[in-house]
């Protein structure tokens, strides 16, 4: 399913690859589902990175995002595996993922993963 | 006491233990009581912490906070203890407690405790 | 259990009964338990009034409002019964209770009732 | 489809019918799709009402919200549906229902609706 | 050339013509050029109506606003002009334009203009 | 007391008597004592008027109120005295009073005060 | 000296003279120096207008308010002063003015004036 | 005098003293008195410090607090020995106090002074 | 192309090059237009550089950005352009520059570049 | 000029200058002319210094800022000039200014000017 999920994102070639320059991508909509209650979650995703030959389509990446409506699937884990596609797809010299779910029983939960390229 | 407390927190296997991820959990219903007045306290919990084999499971940790509802206890002392019952019972990498206290005759309190595993 | 309630709350003579002025009142530490689930629910109370002969003493309307904190009650139940007990108490001649109650499943409400003397 | 809709949504008793007070209901998470598009609205619904012999049950509410989640529908229609589904189940004294659409193309939307039951 | 831009807006059937409910559009990317000094103006339009039989389907009043990016207008003229085409082509029950202009030498505008219907 | 207190407050003459202007003064720097604890209030003044003949000085207005610095009185009382003094001072065609009163026991207190002329 | 600053507004024939639409104009650097103390004083201007046959023109508005930048001027007086001029520059359908001044002592003052044409 | 007020300050053991955690108390309602125009000031008072052996107690260091009420004394004098009194007191392994004073002539100051024990 | 629009910007010479000091500059008015869709895009952007010889005049830089007013060019190109063309015309000691546009399909995004001189 | 405008500086000696302290003081109401438009300018003017043995009087301070009501000065010239009064006069130990000027065109600028001592 993971490969399925990762062709949905478009890449265009970085028009400055010769500058360490850095792309934020805010999508304040991200919906999926608790796997536990099957009650919807939602959350902010805030996406941070420095791409090396390929920057996101963000038409794609909303497309992408939207892969997730129906899926039953924890903070912890969505959070890494968004990550993980986006890195697959992109080799991004650097990225950071942040997602700010909202409160549940009075507690709200913001999962942030980093990765680095090994340069 | 602290041992039938920290029986309430249940956790569940960190999907990705391969990476140092940060988890941030916001409680702002956190109510205990004044051993002095007899008068309730009230703050805000944030918690921050990289886990390294285990997460806390949110449920858990709500009925583990409700367990001070009608307990006596000073700030600087249910801010460490409740760190070392999740640092007890998470083992994880990197942890830090902040409890943010309403106002007592005009004066607000913050209390700030940071564990940090021995690697 | 309503009479051993209100005898909580105590009063002062209106010092200005001559004229009609407004008395605002915000206890933003309101805690009662949801009777369903016995989960804590927490409140924001913003009591104005217009005071007749008594005002109801700050002090003792705090310990008030601190009977209701193992109190199983509902929303729109704890918000009326409030407003009862103070009418019965002050004999005001006017009184407003809005009570803003924190999200419950992303959802939050807000209970509002109006008394009006018949003068 | 509408019938089957009314029927999840669960009412209980107005503890003081005696007195007309407000209810407010704050639903930040509602979605839906855009019938032409395909793709994901989302709307945070205010609603308020003066209850008559009933009131709306709130888990039942955030069920009843849910079912929408994959409805293809317009701003305009979806809120006067809601509005019309919750005076057929509750025959309120009066009701109003607020929904804020989310920034598409730079341009936001508010539709607000309003019934008064015939005294 | 005032017929010419109104032939832009389309129209759908209003959904709910038996209920006066209201629709707020906000579009915060207005621009237009000033007639005097050639200088780019920015504002945000907040239109608030009434629909009779027709509402404004939202992508087209989106095409229809960037037809003003290169016009020379004032302020005063513009919102009026905006307010005119609307209220012809929707023949709304009520209509309501705020456009608030970013500051120019240190001063801002806010023109409102109200249309109301002969009933 | 009261004639002491009174006789701080210094008047101009309204320099445009025959149109009713509003003035309002906001004094954010109020401190009185409770008369039962002896521990300070604080409070933000707001007082809004509409001159007849006279207005009152700014300054002499400053005075007046630190004279309250280390007096004992009620806030209900408090707010009424001030208003009270400044309307046998300035005889104004209206005048409203709002103190808002800073936490105390979590619970913050706001009293409005109105006068208005006999014409 | 009323005739001399008068004369610097200029205005220009209102463009929709059949419909009765607001004008705001934020102004929010307005100085002006205190007659006793010889200190500058500031404050943000907001006027308010329906205009009859003319509208004021806003570079002529921001030039003749900083013919106040040197002036000796009361509060009350300035704010008076300057609707006079505008009135008697526009002759508008009706007009308000709000100066709202920055704090000195820690007291800040705001002075609302308004004009209606007999009709 | 300095040792007079050093007395107020009470302690008490601290609970965790094998970690070093951080504690925060804002007081907003401090107020002294200039020592030039005898004029009251006001400030909000940021303590911060990482206890050794010694916490101070809450109402004890708002009463300290309470004694500069009446104090002439200038800004940075104030915090100086503020801090020099807690240092003194408390003998903390690290210690900041800001104090942030309200606009006196349009000009507000806030002043930071750091203490770093030796060990 | 890039040659006409750099001779737009003009400068001035640094009147203090002895000392490295930062010059930020915010311009909330941009916008240009997607190449794909042909439809606007809006952006706030922020510069901040340190001089060497010369300084940006601020009237030629808006007249500069307002350049691409009706030029198709992606978020990424158009930020690493403006980069390039200051750097180009200033040779800055260092510079950044922060593009933050406004959102599309729900998604906004930031793009912050930043030139290092070779000293 | 220069040594004119210095000589309204006055200083205090520093209460306690064993210690390396900060302070701020934030002048929101400083005002220039620019020398090409004669059209004023606005700023907020924030300096943070550390004393050695002087501290500036604020009053002086004050005075010293409205020296340049008048003057025709640029936006880099001013921040500078300001630094090196303030340099001259109190011999600091550090010591920063931050000049953020009110928009002009749509765009704003701010300066910020670092002086370190050499020890």
């Amino acid at each position: 399913m993971s490969e399925e999920r990762r062709s949905i994102l478009e890449t265009f070639e970085n028009p400055h690859p010769n500058r360490d320059y850095s792309i934020e991508i805010v999508a304040p909509e991200f919906t999926s589902v608790c796997p536990i209650t099957g009650q919807p979650d939602f959350a902010t995703l805030t996406l941070t990175y420095t791409a090396d030959a390929k920057c996101v389509e963000l038409k794609s990446y909303k497309m992408y995002l939207q892969n997730f409506r129906q899926a039953g699937i924890f903070y912890e884990d969505v959070t890494n595996c968004i990550l993980d596609d986006l890195v697959s797809v992109l080799a991004p010299r650097a990225m950071k993922l942040v997602a700010s779910f909202t409160p549940r029983g009075g507690i709200s939960s913001t999962i942030t993963a980093v990765h680095e390229a090994n340069r």
